[in-house]
């Protein structure tokens, strides 16, 4: 076993969406990354208690289980109760909530139903033990995936809410364009359970899903969220999350290291 | 010539924007349209003493004129100064700012670079008798098209000048996600210079530039919008304006008409 010379980095899966979750966890491991984020799709693809048994055999903690959420659907109570274990069995300090679309609503009564669904689900992440956090996604999935487009929103919701039971996720790519964004992570504080890097670059494709950048491709000024968010009191791991269909199309352990090295890039000009 | 039935409706000609200027007017002036939206690279190609003339002898009045702005590029004085002047020959109230992406600098001084570029032309713009419009683009474009991301951004740049010499323009969809959206149109009271009816659609296209639909076939409350800019004292001309590419294929005066058609739904439902 290495050692852990990455200090902070967690490698999020969906970088490598094709990369089996056993293969993740070795390069990982093979790479001297301690934090692995997990996405619920691999981890039931590969077998929960297989990545249980699989992360501690590699000595790989979960820095953050994707996701939770989509308050719209008919069966979210089950679905988000679901996620909560599975985050507990892994480990999985944080359980990512991205609160879904408008669905069938108005952007208030949605914004709504995601407090309120939220409230419902607090005592039972608190009693096993998950953090959930609310990850404002940029406006312009403000319909169809996520209606909580701001971190003042998301802070508006986990502010009724004690701090271990509802934080917060800062993902510079969904959050680098508003003028609020030093003030509101300031406001965080504590609240902030997870710390995501990703770039922003131009043209977006189709969709927009796929468009993001890893650390140091695009217009982002990363240094400068990760040094707010250190300031505002996070000592976290720092997660890189990126979705993009070229890095999708290439090998797992190439865009591991390359996504080791952008973020070193980022780390080295704090 | 018809009487104009269609209280404060004004065509911008993005909307159908391979239909040439003088076809434009002629087709307003025939449904009885009393407003056109002009953009500046339409006018120049037909020319500017040819449209003013077209305008007067169709008896068509111009909402706005498209745009100043793109305060990056290093020609932006000299070229705000003509959209100035082109604004005034046209009759056109207001001169439409599209601010312009990051160029060269971060997104704060970006920002400076607008605020003070705009101080720059106040005494021009007061001179020649045209308000400056500061649109608010929707945050997928603050990196390359527009740093001015909300319509708090706008108005905070705007309040540093006389009403009559900068306001702000709210179209629908730019401005819809956003949870202080009236709050802020209450906010902007008299700086209402424009108003612009938008729906968003999804998926968005590559380059998310034209994926917007007409009025009805999206997700945005366009009444109560409307709703709160006339709370808000706005008594302007409504402008339709939609970049899409499916309109763009087809006649312009079919564009026209459905225009209208999705204009006067979304009225009577108000």
């Amino acid at each position: 076993m290495l050692s852990r010379p990455i200090h902070r980095f967690s490698f999020n899966q969906a970088t490598a969406n094709r990369w089996p979750t056993p293969e993740v966890i070795d390069g990982c491991a093979a790479a001297g990354v301690g934090w692995v984020g997990l996405w619920r799709e691999q981890t039931q693809e590969y077998g929960l208690e297989r990545t249980v048994a699989h992360l501690r055999a590699a000595d790989v903690a979960v820095s953050s289980l994707c996701r939770g959420g989509f308050f719209q659907r008919d069966d979210w109570l089950d679905d988000n109760r679901r996620a909560i274990d599975e985050a507990a069995a892994l480990g999985a300090p944080t359980l990512v909530l991205v609160s879904g679309g408008l669905g069938e609503s108005d952007l208030d009564g949605a914004r709504r139903r995601v407090a309120a669904s939220i409230a419902d689900l607090v005592p039972y992440a608190l009693d096993a033990g998950v953090r959930l956090a609310i990850e404002p996604l940029h406006p312009m999935f403000a319909s169809d995936r996520c209606v909580i487009s701001t971190l003042a929103l998301a802070l508006d919701i986990a502010e009724q809410h004690p701090d271990a039971a509802v934080g917060v996720v800062v993902d510079t790519y969904h959050v680098w364009w508003d003028e609020r964004v030093y003030e509101q992570i300031r406001r965080a504080g504590p609240r902030i359970a997870a710390f995501q890097l990703a770039d922003w670059i131009t043209p977006l494709p189709a969709g927009v899903l796929t468009g993001r950048g890893l650390p140091g491709t695009g217009c982002v000024d990363l240094a400068r969220l990760w040094q707010a968010v250190d300031d505002a009191g996070y000592t976290g791991p720092v997660e890189v999350e990126i979705f993009n269909d070229e890095l999708w199309n290439r090998p797992g352990a190439d865009v591991l290291r390359e996504t080791i090295a952008s973020y070193d890039a980022v780390r080295s000009t704090r």
